[in-house]
Parts: structure tokens; sequence; C-alpha cells
């Protein structure tokens, strides 16, 4: 799908801004609608009522004695899919956030919504996936809560983590601190979960079948951070949205323009065929053990060193830079050569990602 | 419904340890199936695989710096009702989970999982409610996610609400510090909430129609903990399962016995015809604003004039006593004058009350 197609299926299917007045998918898709109705109905209401609100696009949240805050539900479909599964997926996703907002991460609670008639084998192996992921995460649960609903009321079994961690020492800088010039590094190969969630759901078929990027970031992103210091501008995992999300909130923050040639984005020829063939573009496809790097221009080959040293991110390469904004906050130059503004994701592409 | 038609409806519907294989909606009710579900399939599993586990009974666990921890998700059906709504009920519910468990609430985060289709306009109700809520019990809400699923994968919206806050010194001696002797409080009059539900619901149509008692509690409890220091032995709010549950869990951690006199429970007239209509026993019926406390004998009239200053609990009586187990864990005076043993709720009297 390119950019354009992107945002054209969203207007025809009456995505924007939820004027029919209710809730559609692209409410909850990680684009701008859902930027949108975070920001004028959930976040504008609580502060209207004067509610001391401490989060930020991040949903990070930082408190007394350097305590990072984040939450996640998961509400994936399949439940299981190539690589991975919700139980894994609750715990690397509240992980990752907590390390790419540059803190170590401790803690998490559990929380399940569990549909009535769910089998409690399958139950038996969601939880031994969290219980796996949580043990190479070395994160603690601390509290849990159970609750079941009636048949038709949920679909099989959602999550919630909630994850607490620590921020090091000196706090990383973070996206309104990126400046033109600086290097943007992609983390690994990307759009592996979304194709691996839509090959499970669709039964394409595809050999070798697509399998998720779901893993866990916190020790690569531990190891950046040391290494560069406040060099090491922003991080941040590219799950709903796909990468184009992320350089999308990063232009917003700092005010200038993310520039990647696609020449340089890494991507699995598989990967590349599949979307080939289904007309997805890459850029907008959800991953969920990958992530955007901004980097000083200084640092960009000791940054690659280092995540180089890891099997997660043993594919990290430059894709790009940030430069002064002309027009686009964000521009691809494309295969074929010429520069092109990369729309932001507009909502829904793939429902149920993660 | 009597304690013995308590177990035996539940009998009656397969409910008991999931034998068929599937989650039940008893699994979810908070009586003893729950209570084996969680403690078997998966505390169990999470402590096979050495992850490290602070939670208690109670789901609060402590770590460094006294920092306490609950999560809950809010799955109520409906969401408006008499009193109170889903909103609040997230903010309240979680607030007491953590002023019960003697810590002062300090900050909660806020997951939604909407249906599409669900109305932006109700959703607006939603979040006033919780803003206003937040306000109320002076919680910052420190982080927030939003999912939506396909119509019909969920039922309009479901809140997760995970609460942090600090454990006041010194820390309460809990439930396994209850002593024969102690004196047994209410803290209102019970049976409210599950009934406003019940009636929103079904629509009954009683006039007046049962309010939810649904209230902030992190006042009250920290009056009483400061008042009566370590003589304040634990307290509970009794949510699903009623005082009954409460009582119960109580019992197992002591290895007492729990003895209430039904003629001292406090109980609303309107509360007491609707049951004795229905056939249900008030003592299994969920509060949300109500709480059993266990303080030792020579503070019990102290504690009650500490109560009868805050209007949420100025019907607040003591009900009964902790004895030497002969038997039973909890016995019950009936009004007609012999002592009986209360059945442990066993499941779903009323599913996604909370």
């Amino acid at each position: 799908m390119s950019p354009m197609n992107q945002g054209e299926w969203g207007m025809a299917c009456g995505i924007p801004q939820g004027q029919h007045g209710c809730v559609t998918l692209a409410h909850g898709e990680g684009g701008r609608v859902s930027r949108a109705l975070i920001r004028d109905r959930i976040i504008a209401k609580l502060q209207e009522r004067s509610v001391q609100l401490l989060f930020d696009a991040a949903d990070v949240g930082a408190f007394a004695e350097n305590i990072a805050v984040t939450t996640d539900s998961y509400v994936v479909s399949p439940i299981f899919f190539a690589g991975g599964d919700i139980g894994s997926l609750a715990v690397y996703g509240t992980v990752n956030d907590l390390a790419m907002a540059g803190a170590t991460p401790m803690f998490l609670t559990l929380a399940l919504i569990l549909e009535e008639g769910f089998p409690l084998e399958t139950l038996d192996r969601v939880i031994d996936s969290v219980a796996r992921s949580a043990l190479e995460c070395d994160v603690k649960i601390v509290a849990g809560d159970t609750k079941v609903v009636p048949k038709g009321a949920a679909d099989g079994v959602f999550i919630n983590t909630t994850g607490i961690g620590r921020f090091q020492q000196p706090r990383m800088p973070g996206s309104r601190q990126i400046t033109p010039g600086d290097s943007l590094i992609f983390s690994a190969s990307i759009a592996r979960h979304g194709l691996a969630i839509l090959d499970a759901r669709e039964s394409f078929g595809f050999s070798p079948s697509p399998a998720t990027d779901s893993g866990p970031l916190h020790q690569i992103a531990e190891a950046l951070r040391i290494g560069l210091g406040c060099e090491l501008r922003s991080m941040r995992d590219a799950t709903r949205g796909g990468v184009a999300a992320v350089l999308h909130e990063w232009a917003e923050d700092c005010g200038h323009a993310m520039w990647i040639d696609e020449a340089a984005v890494p991507l699995s020829a598989s990967t590349r065929g599949i979307c080939e063939l289904l007309g997805l573009d890459p850029l907008f496809i959800a991953n969920e053990g990958t992530f955007v790097a901004a980097v000083a221009p200084n640092r960009c080959s000791e940054a690659l060193a280092i995540l180089h040293r890891f099997s997660r991110s043993r594919e990290a390469c430059k894709v790009g830079e940030v430069r002064n904004r002309v027009v686009s906050p964000v521009v691809v130059r494309r295969v074929v050569g010429f520069d092109q503004p990369l729309d932001e994701p507009l909502g829904a592409m793939l429902p149920r990602i993660c």
C-alpha cells in the first residue's frame, strides 16, 4: 500500500476524526486518528478537570525518584502466530516501552480479561509464555487480576501489562532534542510483525511464513545509552503505524524533517516480496522488536557497532538523517530516485496487531 | 440465595474447577473457583518458571521504598447504573485496593479497550467520570493506552487501572495477624452495588431503585490507620463475593474462625426487601465502597467513632468477632437464633459486576 493509498483508504472508509460519532478501528491503530482521539477526548478532558497528567506522547510518565510507568493492553488476533504469542508480546511490548524511554524495566502487573469458554489449556500456554518472557527480561510480576466475561463479550483473552522502571542517569534527551544532522538508524529489518499477524489471520500460506520480530530490547537499549550518553537523542520501537508513525511523531516533536533513503531500509527479500504482492508499504507495517534511533552524526558508526553485537540488531543500519524542514515533515527517497513526502499513517491498516 | 443454594447453584451449572477444560464465568467472580484458577494456573506457573512474584492474596505487591502496586480490569455491564459508572468504578476500585492495603494512593494508569462503534459521546461521559473521580481521590494519571477491537470482539468499553501508592509506616499487620477476640466491623450497609447492577441490567424497576455504594475509601482508611496503629489488623473492601468472600479469605489467612451476628449486619430496609424477594443472601452480594475491618477488641469503640465521622461510614457497626476455630471457618448467627456455617462463595452469582 503506497502512502497515498493508505490515506485514501482511510478516507473512503469514513475514518477521519470520528465524524460518525462512533469509535472506529482507526482510533486504535496508532496513526493520526488515534492520536487525535487520545489528545482531544482523553488527555484534554482529564486536564480540563485539573487532573494532573504526567504522560507524554510516549505514554510514559515520570515521577518521584526517576520512576517510569507505562501501560498497554494487548488484543492481538490470533493469539498465536509465527515466532510469538499474546503472552510474550504483552511482556516484551511493555518492557520495550520502558527501555525505549531510557528506563530499566523492573516490575510488571498482569491483568487478564478472559472470555467464558476459553480453553484452560490455551490459558496455560499463554501464562507459560508470560512467565518465560518475564524471566528472560528479568522483570518481576508484582500484581495480577483476572476477569471473565460471558461468551461473546470479549474475544478469547485480552492482557494488560503495566510496567514500572527506573530512568537511568543522565536522562536521555528525548525526541524534542533531535537536531538537523542527526543520523537515523533502524535496528533491524522492518515489517515482520504485521506480516506475521496478517499471515496467521488470513492463512495466505506464504513459504517461508513470515515470523514476528517480537522480542526484548532492554539490553540493546541499555548498551546504546551507556555507550553514547546524551548523543543518543531518542529511541522508539516502531509498533502500530510502523516506522512511518515514529518518524512523524519525532518530526512533530522536534519541528525538523526526517529524511530516509528507501534503498537503505533493512528489509528481507521475503518481506519485500510479500509487500509487493499485497501492495503494502513496509514503512507502515508494525514491528514489535525493532526500533528507530536518532544519534549525533559523529557517533553513528559507534552506535552501529554496539547494535551489531546483539543478534536482534545485527542488521541495524543508518537509513537517513534529520534535515531542516522545507515542507514535508517526513521525506523518503524512493528506490526510483526521487524524494517523496511520506504520509502520516491515518488509521487501521491491520486491526488488532498487538 | 441461601449459602447452600449458592453452592448448589454453582454445582448444578457445572462450575467447579473448570472440569470441562474451559474458563467459566465462575472463574472471574472472586470465589473459591476464581481463587483456584489464579493459584493453580497463574501464580503456580509463574513461580515454576522462577519468575519472582511479589503479589499476595490481595494482589498488592510491595517493593523497594514501600511502594504498593495493584491492577484491576473493569468489565461491568451496564456501564452506567444508579449512583455510578465504569469510569468512577475504575478509579475508586483501584484507589480502594491501595487504601485497604494500608497505602496512600498516588498514581494511576488508564488503559481502555473500546469496541468499534462505541459512541464517542459515551466515551466522553466515561472519561469525564474518570477525571472527576481521580481529582476527588487526588491521584495523578501517569500513563494511558487505547485499543480498539472490531465490533463483536468486546462489549463497549473495558478499563484497566493500575494503581501505585506508598505504604504508610508502621505497616498494617495484615490478615495473618488477626487474633481471636478481635472485633469485626462492617463500614456501611452492605449489598448495594450488586443490587444496583442487577437492577440496571434486568430492569426490575424497584422503587426506590437500589444505588451502588461505589466510592473512595482512602481518607477513611487513613484515619483508621492513624487512629488505631497496629491495633487495626486488616481492612478489605468487600467486592466480588461480598463480605462472605472477605471473611473466608481472612479465616484461611489467620487460621481462626470469623463469627458474625446476622442481626447486627447493617442493611437497609429496601436492600433487605429486594434480597428476600429475589432469594439472595446479602452477605454474598458485591460492594464497592464498603469494607470489613478487624480491630483489637479494646479499640473497637474508638474505631467506630472514627468511622462515624465520615458520611460514607456513618452506619459502621461491629458485626461479630474472631473466635478460635472449631470446625467452620466462617459462622453466622442467623436472625432465627442458631449458628450456621457460611459457605465460601463458589462462583458467579452475578457476572460482570465490576
